[in-house]
């Protein structure tokens, strides 16, 4: 089924790769703003976490709560939100966003919020390496 | 643990108890707007979905699954919005918004979307007759 696999290209522009896991891609949101990670199951034609097979839904979960443990690790004040919304691109996607009261957004939701700010190369190329560190344990390579 | 949970005061004035699982109260969102229901563990002193138990974890994933299906049966055309967000009321608690083009907010996000549309009493009796038939399935009780 892998094989099959596209990301979406709305995604892929939206993203930059940290890493992967056996069942996802694990992207960094182009967005200075928020810390902002996406699981997305490689796994095609699939729209709602209900349609992933049983197994892959709880791999999911198991990697959504390590990433999570792992981003909280980062700020201890912070709340993660965890959402799959997929209004706009439907391929499922899972986001982690590490949201503090000094935040731009705070207390209301990051999608849809004002305008993303983007990184030079160099600070995107500092930020994928410092993820890449801190999500050693959750990334396969 | 279940006997130290209270809801938090600020959910239970949003909401109405559509029924229970063994794990969690199931909850209808009072705002006509949306199909709107949250499942909170009944555990106390939790924020995060990481912070249950990995057993509690994987409990909620399969009602948010069956919960989900049975609310995508509703309308094979929407798309299901899940999330754990926790800005405003800490205590943790699992969205799920059954989404349409056709609804208000529509592609945003629901979170401080606009003011709640309230129901009547003989409404809110009706929505949750509704979804106690629907939802028998994930109901204890």
């Amino acid at each position: 089924m892998s094989a099959e696999f596209e990301l979406d290209p709305r995604l892929a522009a939206d993203t930059a790769e940290i890493g992967r896991t056996s069942l996802s891609l694990v992207l960094l949101m182009n967005d200075a703003r928020f810390p902002w990670i996406m699981l997305v199951p490689m796994r095609p034609a699939i729209r709602e976490l209900y349609e992933l097979s049983t197994a892959d839904a709880h791999r999911l979960l198991d990697e959504s709560l390590l990433l999570g443990r792992l981003m909280g690790a980062q700020d201890p004040t912070a709340k993660l939100n965890v959402a799959n919304l997929g209004n706009i691109v439907a391929q499922l996607h899972l986001h982690h966003v590490l949201r503090t009261p000094a935040d731009a957004a705070w207390p209301g939701p990051v999608w849809g919020f004002g305008t993303r700010t983007g990184r030079s190369d160099a600070e995107r190329t500092a930020t994928l390496e410092f993820w890449r560190q801190q999500l050693a344990p959750l990334l396969d390579r």
